[in-house]
């Protein structure tokens, strides 16, 4: 099978501009961010409102994607795991999994989400809404 | 930028071999699958083991990349809302997302879990653990 091409639907907006503005887990220092949803895509949003829950899929774009093992939890005294154990950004295919909130609706349709912690800048892959019942 | 390239990690092996065989939702009549992940990336696995709760996130190859808006869950006397709010396969970057258990280590180290109802031969593009308290 050919690589799978993936164009973003959009791009985060985001306060944090390095790799140490961002913690080690969402838990740590909740930020809001924008999700700005190209223009070709602005239709596939009808529905979201404020308060809507989504998962969000991003392109963790500064991850190393030659990685297969790390510490987990840059735990460097435990044993080596692999990356699918984990949720390193260091991963094959590193893709972003984030439960937000949809707390407003700003300029242009887009989504202030909270919390969100990734790079200003990150690709945004997909957005789903949560359904507790199944997949 | 350009356009994002992901090479499969593995690819589900599943008794579901035709879109007909496939439910609406995850919860309506499980079934198990394999998961085939490429010796390239078997590494990567250590530490899932028997009961392990993962997500998987798939590429749902037959989906229809040009759909921006559906009935909701097929229902078609429902308005139309944007794909983003939500699971349809048919969404410009159709990835699957799916909560599944480990129940069993097979020939080579694949993973059979459950429920799992992609079909057969839908590619693999990253394992996640689950994390309840986090992103």
């Amino acid at each position: 099978m050919e690589n799978i091409q993936i164009e973003p639907i959009g791009f985060v907006r985001s306060p944090l501009k390095s790799l140490e503005d961002c913690p080690l887990q969402g838990y740590e220092g909740k930020v809001s961010a924008i999700i700005e949803v190209a223009s070709a895509y602005a239709k596939g949003l009808q529905g979201i409102s404020v308060g809507s829950e989504l998962i969000l899929l991003t392109w963790l774009h500064a991850g190393n994607r030659s990685v297969l093992t790390c510490y987990p939890r840059n735990n460097i005294s435990a044993p080596h795991v692999g990356v699918f154990s984990t949720r390193s950004p260091d991963r094959p295919n590193p893709v972003g999994l984030h439960p937000v909130t949809v707390t407003a609706i700003v300029e242009g349709g887009n989504l202030q989400v909270y919390p969100l912690e990734v790079l200003d800048g990150t690709p945004v892959i997909d957005i789903k809404p949560v359904i507790n019942a199944g997949s």
